[in-house]
């Protein structure tokens, strides 16, 4: 086929660029079973360097989707972070250890795993679901949007023109020996420039083929250089900065006792290494290039001049006097330190923009990928819903995907500010010394942080999908301490309005993930390992301790509410479960999970709990896994979620969970009327 | 090829049968790179039925080999048993809740899962290691031993013809259907007759192929039939019972509170019915078939009285008044029970029998899959190191095999007798009905053999492979109380001879895995973790607080003498391994692992702990990975190694742990000459 043949095609959604934001929008797509294309210009998949920090929040993720086992297997763990720091006598000395993860914030901890893995697993997951498969050399070269159509939700009012590389063309000699200490370790960095337009002139005048593509909606998570951006017009703001860094990933052989530790090491005068230990015995250093200075007028350093042995010597100086040497590389890189963020996600809500394309900072705090990923999470379950018609109109979810997201990006780009600062600055000689950076204000930025780089204090802002009632505590107002020692102390908990009903849990954050009792079973489970991604909105019904006449008086009224018959008197759960689908099961969009406070032996499943919170099934008879306990477990002790959340044992509460497991709305069980305003706002009516 | 042409082939080790028993074996045989042959009659692995429940120390062992996430993620996990008895009026109810593993005795709780899956699991991990693989529709048809060459150990003694069936003939119509509900059920039933010689005469007939093999070692694990022990002339001894039970798995439809329990249900006069939740919403039941028994003259059951309605309807029986019902059927069988053994478990020590070849129980407590699967266990690592000349002589750990594993097969046999009589027996009707049994002796039964049905119990016997020291605390005197609460107590410890140097480790059981924190990178992992099967020895070097220096130099002066030069004066490790390996490394037969008591701030791995102990390697740098601490983590809490095993925290202990964790020897670091003197006993010299 000749370009001059244009074929023509449809899907509901184009992903352009697979990484990390790419593929986690694609996973979404996959469990959702969404019409969907991913296209990548590069040839492969990549196999070295890269994003390699994973955080808390990023591992809760992938368990929602079933393979953080995967990687938490392969990874590896960072468990403390050792600060270096000049002694007296100049020479570094450990000054303090710190845990890299706090304790009791998440099941998980921070550990470090190759990107190319990661992307396997999510390629893996797609296989597992769907259809969905990456097509690699594939790209856009133009792109239209017919605003007269963006209203309609039937319409594809996106029309892209995908050009399809050769073989040749989609994996450059660059990428061929990417990162070798014989490649060019800075294809891909932000000091060389992008290659996207030469590939398209190139492929143009070979005559490649070239397909047109309509869809109703595009995500753009081509990277710091996006195509899709451009085409969208958003200028990136913020600056760069003179600091240029380099990296290695290598096997270190030393006498540095901590190269198996996350480090900072300030020196005195020859700048700051930063150590990653990672999987198979390698170790990736970050490496302050003192003596590589970006030219005065294009603003760009000179890449000739960056090599892996003037990384390596760089580091060699700041480590000593300890000796370091390697005989393997792994991959190499550098890049200059900058902060930029766009104005704006999303064009019409119709067109998204995730990951780097809309955020780019440096990478030591190990945050892009995650923060790439977590844009993509984010938007996936809100594009799937309205691709099904289950949002309650056409941009219900997907209006919250810039604010929500933006105000993270500007909160990363705020806090990669500081941390490069202190990372880059001399360290101060003295107390006297107000112009170096004290280790102990280095020590307090870590700790001040450490909820921000978990992941875990990501805090959505009030819309139709955080509903924040006019009691509720206010984001400055500290949640009350836990009289349990293993739940997290107030300062690790996201400062956000609290209902009185859970005035530990900040409306607009994740769920903790704390661990509660199978009333059928006894088997202990996370309360995260009841949320998958699935797409389903969950009202959680903490229940309470129903021995008591009372409350169980309350739950059963509960419950005759949700079955209540079909209009005008229908409940929420009838209203926005499609009539083909029976209440409260695994296909409907709206679930409940019942944790109750009684002790497990007191109850019985079929006896106390309502059918609907249980629900029977000719083939599979009762749904056993719907109704849990917050008691001791046999072998792995009692998580006292109650208390962790700061509910009532007594009577309860009601938590709803968006489908990216964020607290949208905390009431009581009585509070019929406003939980059907909650879910108009949300949901479809049928 | 027609059968008169017979291509001879050699083989170090022949493995006939690749159930659990056999495909254990050659799991160790795939990692330690031993020339194998595996083959099985039947044409497919199974799909559905057969056994399923994995205790904890078998699951242990999966995770010896890598695989035990995989069976954990999938398998369903029981936490929990209910007895249920007659009440006053006669119907049945819940009398007693226990645990069903005791907490604190392993990283691992009972659960229960397809053995199929099981079998995949081992299939994958020969794959991965290994170009081993399962020949089906194989089998041995003629056995000679060359008694003269028996102690020749370059010597292949053996010669085994094997047929190769067509496709058709091994797979029977039963098998194409097996336990499907209008399958017959009964195809591998103990109700059923073996079908190995007909397989054989047919093949015969029909002129298949044949093809002469010449081994070294033979491993029989070919089933309650074994053709193998058939050839050698043991004969089981044992008998049977009249008591027939019936076996449904099916996703249940019922009212009865406790399906997803694991339940023995003892009903005033329909018999007991025992209830197993699985995997996938499947419940397996055990009914006892009051109604059939085995005829008088032939001692066998008429097996066309026992259908999948006939065992539904008697399990319906004994659940009244609550309803029980189902739509599907995964599986069904029947069995009579009984209980056998062979009076030996090998000749000469070239050929070994394994699982039901030389025990046969009855299934309900879960036992045979796991007592099988740790028979090759014990043996592979023995038959491994002796294949590569690493055994200090040719019989000298396969001398142990039948020993160790025949005691344990005694004592299921015991178990099961035992437990099948308080099963089958009729409920005591009151205090003064002496003919029934009590429900309280059935708890007392469930308690006591609590420890012995998770597979922990296993204590192996004094010999070369467990040297017991006459200052040993003898099996009877029970092992002093803990003062921590997450240590189990004396009850759950099996008795056992113990070192004063480790009083609650007991000699010849496998080693606890208490989590010990990595010194390099703070990292918490299970001792068990660092002993994976490669067929190593392991000394455990506990090496008490070397922050204080008369320890230090007691730890030191030990690792002078294990570098110390070859001989005469050459230590144990020298000594043992050979001379192109480098010592403590992982080709080495003979590791250390260091385990000190010191604060973890307080030491410094290259400063504190002598080179041997961490060696150094020109391309990876030191091991970081070998010298761990028994201190708290940042996570995970503190699991007190020292004290759960009852070894002083000032002057630590010496363990060797056999390549199948179990402790053969415990001593100080002064006893070099007993150590020498115990692996004079177990390894070649080089």
């Amino acid at each position: 086929m000749t370009a001059t043949e244009s074929p023509e095609s449809k899907c509901d959604v184009l992903i352009v660029g697979a990484g990390p934001a790419g593929l986690m929008t694609a996973a979404w797509m996959a469990r959702c079973g969404i019409k969907t294309r991913i296209v990548d210009k590069r040839g492969t998949k990549i196999f070295t360097g890269q994003a390699d920090g994973l955080q808390c929040r990023s591992l809760e993720i992938f368990d929602s989707f079933g393979f953080a086992d995967r990687a938490w297997k392969e990874a590896n763990h960072m468990l403390e972070i050792c600060m270096w720091n000049p002694g007296p006598d100049g020479s570094i000395r450990r000054s303090d250890r710190v845990p890299d993860t706090p304790p009791s914030i998440s099941r998980f901890t921070e550990c470090v795993l190759h990107q190319g893995r990661i992307e396997r697993f999510f390629l893996d997951h797609m296989k597992e679901h769907s259809d969905i498969e990456v097509e690699r050399g594939v790209l856009p070269v133009s792109l239209d949007v017919d605003e007269a159509q963006v209203d309609d939700e039937d319409a594809y009012p996106i029309t892209v023109k995908l050009r399809h590389l050769t073989d040749e063309e989609a994996m450059p000699e660059q990428a061929k020996q990417l990162g070798a200490t014989n490649g060019d370790g800075l294809y891909r960095s932000n000091l060389s420039p992008d290659d996207t337009d030469d590939l398209i002139r190139a492929n143009r005048e070979k005559g490649g083929t070239e397909e047109v593509l309509k869809a109703k909606y595009m995500v753009g998570c081509d990277g710091a250089h996006s195509w899709t951006r451009r085409q969208l017009g958003f200028e990136m703001q913020g600056e760069a900065t003179d600091f240029i860094w380099g990296v290695l990933d290598i096997i270190p052989i030393t006498d540095f006792p901590d190269i198996r530790q996350r480090c900072v090491i300030h020196s005195a005068d020859q700048g700051t290494l930063m150590v990653i230990p990672r999987e198979r015995g390698l170790v990736r250093l970050y490496i302050q290039l003192n003596e590589i200075k970006p030219d005065a007028a294009s603003g760009r350093a000179d890449r000739s001049k960056i090599t892996p042995d003037v990384i390596f010597k760089a580091a060699q100086k700041i480590i000593a006097p300890y000796q370091l040497r390697y005989n393997y590389c792994d991959w190499w890189t550098a890049y200059q330190i900058g902060q930029r963020v766009s104005p704006t996600f999303s064009l019409h809500d119709r067109i998204f923009l995730a990951g780097d394309a809309v955020h780019t900072h440096s990478p030591k705090a190990g945050q892009g990928m995650n923060v790439s990923m977590q844009d993509g999470y984010n938007l996936g379950w809100k594009l799937a819903l309205t691709v099904q018609k289950r949002s309650s109109t056409r941009t219900a979810l997907l209006s919250t995907y810039t604010p929500e997201r933006r105000a993270i990006a500007n909160e990363l780009i705020a806090f990669d500010h500081q941390f490069s600062k202190l990372f880059t600055g001399r360290p101060a000689r003295d107390i006297a010394d107000k112009e170096g950076v004290s280790m102990a204000a280095l020590r307090a930025a870590f700790d001040k942080n450490a909820l921000f780089t978990s992941g875990l204090s990501v805090t959505y802002a009030p819309s139709n999908l955080v509903h924040v009632r006019a009691d509720a505590a206010p984001a400055d107002v500290a949640p009350p301490e836990s009289p349990h020692a293993n739940h997290p102390p107030p300062k690790l908990i996201p400062p956000a309005p609290r209902s009185p009903l859970a005035t530990r849990l900040p409306l607009g954050t994740r769920i903790p993930g704390f661990k509660v009792v199978n009333q059928a079973s006894a088997l202990p489970l996370s309360l995260h390992a009841l949320l998958p991604s699935t797409g389903a909105f969950r009202v959680l019904l903490f229940a309470g301790d129903v021995t008591e006449s009372a409350q169980a008086a309350r739950v059963q009224s509960f419950c005759a509410y949700l079955t209540s018959s079909p209009s005008p008197s229908s409940s929420f759960l009838r209203t926005h479960t499609p009539p083909s689908i029976p209440l409260n099961t695994a296909a409907s969009p709206l679930q409940l999970l019942t944790i109750h406070s009684a002790p497990r032996e007191s109850v019985e499943l079929l006896r106390d709990f309502p059918a609907v919170l249980h629900p029977f099934d000719e083939e599979r008879g009762w749904d056993y896994d719907k109704v849990w306990a917050d008691v001791p477990s046999y072998h792995e002790g009692w998580d006292r979620a109650y208390e962790g959340l700061g509910i009532d044992r007594e009577s309860g509460a009601v938590v709803v969970v968006r489908p990216d497991q964020y607290v949208a709305w905390v009431g009581s069980v009585d509070m019929t009327a406003e939980l059907e305003r909650f879910f108009a706002g949300v949901l479809r009516a049928w």
